[in-house]
């Protein structure tokens, strides 16, 4: 069985991101929030199928991991009232992709988070869609400023609320960015990348696993900076006298294997234990073009696993077994489904 | 020969350090700028021979291409007359290393910047520095604001006064920057990696070699995430219908070796063209300790490039040949010493 744990709905019916438009349009000429559009099954379906499923077949994974659309989560448009009605129907549209194609995908939430707002505020809606929608977890965002960091670090107490709810409900979040405002930032080829990188450099300058010791968070794109420079965080926890990293972190820390390329997927693995990689491709998603050099896609990351000289048992853990540890409610869907 | 690209003067002597308290210090209170100490020849001599001299030797380099303290840059702290004056002291101490070992330091210097202020005014101190002091380069700060990314992108015209002296003085810059002021972002840690991945980004969605064909710009710490992520930055390349990375960037775009360990190393070099590839090791810098892992520092940067199976000619360009290419004011230093 392959679960891919990365995937967005990149590709949502155009009525849905037309009233997304209607909506920030409206709170710009501080109008009234537009109703939201009846969209047919018919148009999610088609979305899906000639997408995500048609590639996941393709490809041959099982099940994808599916969240809203990260770039759009755009948390730092509107205010809280425009994040929280956004996210709640960015996370229904998800539960009807759900319950459409229930063996396919399963459903993580996006968080109406907004600059300045405290995270409790984002705890109801975890528990709606864990609760009333089945979902398994959670995208946090660690800059919903867009680019300009004005949150404290995920290590801040102020994001307790947040993780103590998480525990409670025994899922995990993926910190996951949105689009960046800020023009030094691209998206997909800096601001993701970073924040990867600056979420588990605050991880290690902080003990937050000392007071959350089952809280379990993945960190996208194959951990954006950290195994290419895995030896400078090994030195830096050294520096600052914090237990080694498999220690301090690795007990609650994952990567996915969003990395576009052998060699990138081949460094990830001779670093990272097996234990703590997840697959995923993020598909479809930041980079949709064939690698001349190879003439597959980029995103077709399970080619780059396939080809790791892994066991039988390591590869069960990264397409399969390491997702339904780390998300525990995916196991229950799954073994309910007799899978 | 052997030539260290990127070395800083971490262990200035203590009345430096104490004069840049009282700088402050006095541009908070509004007082008088302090009067710069003298600092006797034997302090100089002491910080370098116990420090860097004795590292190079130990570790077999011949040469180290030295700058001012990036961390301590500190381009957001005080005002630009603040930062004009720290500059230029931070230079001329770099020059008095130089003069005391002219076989074995060559000097770049630190800029003025200061947030909001127009890079132009940074172009008297490159040409003091390189035409009076002899230096070769200049460490470039894409985020003058410390951690809160406030400056355009580095293609944005605004930044071009900076490339016109560049190319005409035919001095390089890395592209570095300084410490964060910004909790989120630990230095060495996150703020550093993400520079490079985000300074990579900008050159990557801009056009900047178009205009400046001879410009040529160093990006540390093995390039950030880029060569990690070389398939995202290819794909991205091609979905933003610009040349292959290589035809767009890497005639003007060098890496160092700034990598803590032999995956990273390895992965550099597996994509990165070695004639893009200079030897450096930010020493004595960001990480100071023993790799329990192997029993030597991890900052010994020369180990893991001895352990590659290049030739004797990829061996010259990455530990002389392209930092002579790419520095030429420091091939002419050299060869006029006759080596």
């Amino acid at each position: 069985m392959i679960i891919d744990c990365h995937g967005h709905y990149t590709t949502a019916p155009e009525l849905h991101t037309l009233w997304r438009d209607a909506q920030v349009a409206a709170f710009t000429s501080g109008g009234e929030e537009p109703s939201y559009p009846e969209i047919p099954d018919d148009q999610i379906r088609e979305s899906i199928e000639q997408n995500q499923l048609r590639l996941l077949r393709e490809r041959g994974a099982d099940l994808t991991i599916f969240s809203p659309r990260a770039s759009t989560m755009g948390h730092h448009i509107g205010d809280e009232a425009v994040s929280r009605a956004w996210s709640g129907r960015c996370n229904d549209l998800i539960k009807r992709v759900v319950d459409l194609y229930p063996e396919t995908f399963v459903g993580v939430c996006q968080l109406p988070q907004s600059p300045g707002t405290p995270i409790d505020r984002s705890v109801a809606e975890l528990e709606r869609c864990v609760n009333e929608l089945g979902f398994i977890g959670c995208n946090l965002n660690p800059d919903p400023s867009g680019g300009f960091w004005t949150a404290p670090p995920l290590t801040d107490r102020s994001w307790y609320p947040l993780y103590e709810k998480m525990v409670e409900l025994d899922v995990p979040a993926m910190v996951h960015v949105s689009a960046s405002a800020n023009p030094v930032f691209h998206a997909t080829g800096a601001h993701y990348l970073n924040a990867d990188t600056t979420a588990f450099m605050q991880l290690l300058q902080g003990d937050l696993f000392k007071d959350f010791p089952d809280l379990r968070l993945v960190i996208p794109h194959g951990g954006g900076a950290v195994p290419y420079h895995w030896g400078r965080f090994r030195g830096l926890a050294d520096m600052m006298k914090k237990p080694t990293l498999h220690e301090h972190l690795m007990g609650n820390i994952f990567f996915d294997t969003c990395v576009y390329h052998q060699p990138g997927i081949n460094l990830l693995f001779e670093v990272v234990p097996v234990d703590n990689i997840l697959f995923g491709s993020e598909m479809v998603g930041a980079v949709r073009g064939i690698d001349p050099e190879t003439g597959q896609f980029f995103d077709d990351t399970k080619r780059y696993v396939d080809n790791l000289p892994l066991t039988g048992v390591e590869k069960d853990k990264v397409f399969a077994g390491n997702a339904r540890t780390v998300y525990p409610r995916l196991n229950d869907i799954l073994v309910a489904q007799g899978r």
